[in-house]
């Protein structure tokens, strides 16, 4: 049952582990069949090297297991809050990648310096806020979801699919498991190069609004020219 | 038909990816056939790992498809205008490089702070203006090409083949499309190297104009002395 | 004799050198039978590639050889010292892993910065004294062994099982050979990201109590809930 | 002939490539048959995986080619002068490794931060004056050959077989040109971890000279008791 699903998670988990953003049992994906309420996720501190198809793990939307002998991630409710929250995603995905986690350890969003960047994701990384005291004490991975929420009040997941906790690290989602990887496979790099540009110039601005707008449009919306598939 | 063409221009692109340059479908490289004004390009938004020789499209001098199923690269016309503007080179290469890219992003150039540097770039490497919005509401890759000549327009293209878009990346460019890709590799060393002498010496300065020209003229011209094919 | 024990540290040391952090024949992995009152420490100076179980050698709790015809480790002290210490302990690990050796040349305790710190080690990785001349003239490497003994004096070494010797590298232990390989491995990529953190924001400062603890205490102890095998 | 000075010179040059030390054919290692006055090395501007033991080229003390139908690296008068001045050593080799070429270019030495530094170099590595127009304009391979010699006339080569040449790139050497190779591989590594120790400690000291000392005479000399092969 769900076995497509399934296979499309452990995938995506595989991925994670192939494009070196993960150690050890670090980091997961998950997928959800929306029609039937159902979420497929990583079970909780196996390693990558011993993931299969076979005991990935369905949830209801209330996190109950309704498929799989282990227990889920952890990080299960999390990925729950961002299923209700944004409509339109079919994967997430949460990492401990290092550039990625360096910014949300500092506390400071990933400003656009780049078309690197915008070609990706509109505007800059946002970081929510750090978390109270009352929030960790109960129901802490589903706070970790309403915080990430809260932070996109104002903002369109869609059109900005990560963002970075802080202290902690960062989370991104897509359309699917696999995309879901993708944009953290980007966040990492983008990450990075942020990284080395404030190094060799800490007061660098961001790229003007015209030339954000430019990069995305390039590859989002129904404007694109970018790749195969996009305009007419 | 031009079979030559397209599978050197598939080698060099296949090329950034074993070197590591590139990350998923990112960076593109061309090469021209100037007798009968054709140029090779790798088709948009393709990943590497599925790019064959039968999917690179040609394009005539004003971006025409002449063969091939795919759309070309949406840089095309930037390669166009650096064939136009630089007669003497035969390929053409971008990337997303790390470290070029963070310098290109922190919209400096690149000092020539060491032999490594003067043994293939004479002189510093450029970066370009910032992109004005007219330049990016219409023919923006045109436009990108022009900037690229223009802070060329008292630069010797041919001994100093590489250049950063500020805000966006490198551009290389050779005697053919792998001469392009070794000259995207040997700039992101460089790059590199110049990064890390800056975080240990900021206010260290370029070498001296004999020891740029020393290490630049035993690889270049007739006096060249290094590697089997030079000199006398 | 003791065959078991000789796999078991062959594995770890050889795991080592597959994970990246040791070059050429840096580094060394220990694991005891306390029944017995012998370890077994990878022999001195050998190259990884050379590294058989059958080399692996035997000494008692005063450091002589019981089986093997190589010399054990130049730093079996260090080792024996840690074994007598910390009673818990079933391996131990010794790495001049890049990051790590970098915070211990800096002479800096690596502060808990985000969550990936918290949820293995309780509280920053703290950094020894430096050693006194005389501690050096003789018993160098048992007086590196006390050294640390006397700085976690008021720290639990279970909680916590890493420590940076100053001006020398990190020491790693646990319940296993296997897992005291683990924690050089977490903590070298700890300290990378804490080096970058730092790098964006130099103030920096550790997250909250609430969360260090909420973060370890997922992973260890009765009320565990990360992975399969803890909590009720 | 010289069969077996050709085969470990070819050898010591694959191991560069293989450490990743070099790009494309930069880089070059040379051995030296004392008795017969002959210097093997690795041919000018050859790729590494195109490197046969047939290609070394033999050369007199006088640089005259003795055997071999290619050139000889551009860099063999810095060689010869090396083993002219350095009496005790048998392999010299040459990198653009990326750590040390960033010091080599800031024109700083590195201090000994730590162990991994005093258990191989014993004091700083130095670095040389920086070349005037004159010793540039002739013999500028010779010339960089005197000034490193010139660099150690108060240092002890064997000990400290390691310099960077300032504006350029490290030369090291040793007993072997396997040897000679390692001492780079360490050297690269050191250079490393002594840029991280300054960026996160910028006033970091150098280390006691009893640390220094202790490490050093651990594994050398007739006192060592490192490894296998020492001590009584």
């Amino acid at each position: 049952m769900y076995d497509d699903l399934k296979s499309e998670v452990c995938q995506a988990n595989l991925e994670l582990s192939k494009r070196g953003l993960v150690t050890y049992s670090w980091g997961n994906v998950s997928g959800i069949d929306r029609q039937n309420g159902v979420v497929a996720i990583k079970p909780s501190g196996v390693a990558y090297d011993q993931l299969t198809k076979d005991n990935i793990v369905l949830v209801d939307m209330e996190g109950k297991v309704v498929d799989g002998n282990l227990r889920p991630s952890s990080d299960t409710p999390t990925h729950l809050e961002l299923y209700r929250a944004f409509e339109g995603i079919g994967g997430v995905c949460h990492t401990h990648s290092t550039y990625a986690t360096m910014w949300a350890q500092a506390c400071r969003e990933i400003p656009c310096l780049g078309t690197t960047h915008a070609d990706h994701f509109h505007g800059p990384v946002p970081v929510t806020d750090e978390m109270q005291a009352d929030e960790i004490a109960s129901d802490y991975e589903l706070n970790t979801g309403r915080l990430i929420v809260r932070r996109f009040r104002e903002l369109d997941a869609l059109h900005l699919p990560v963002v970075l906790v802080a202290n902690h690290g960062p989370f991104t989602w897509g359309s699917s498991p696999a995309d879901a990887v993708q944009q953290a496979v980007i966040l990492e790099q983008v990450a990075e190069m942020a990284y080395g540009t404030l190094m060799l110039n800490p007061g660098q601005g961001q790229i003007s609004a015209a030339l954000q707008a430019k990069h995305f449009l390039r590859k989002h919306g129904k404007d694109a020219y970018y790749g195969q598939e996009n305009g007419e």
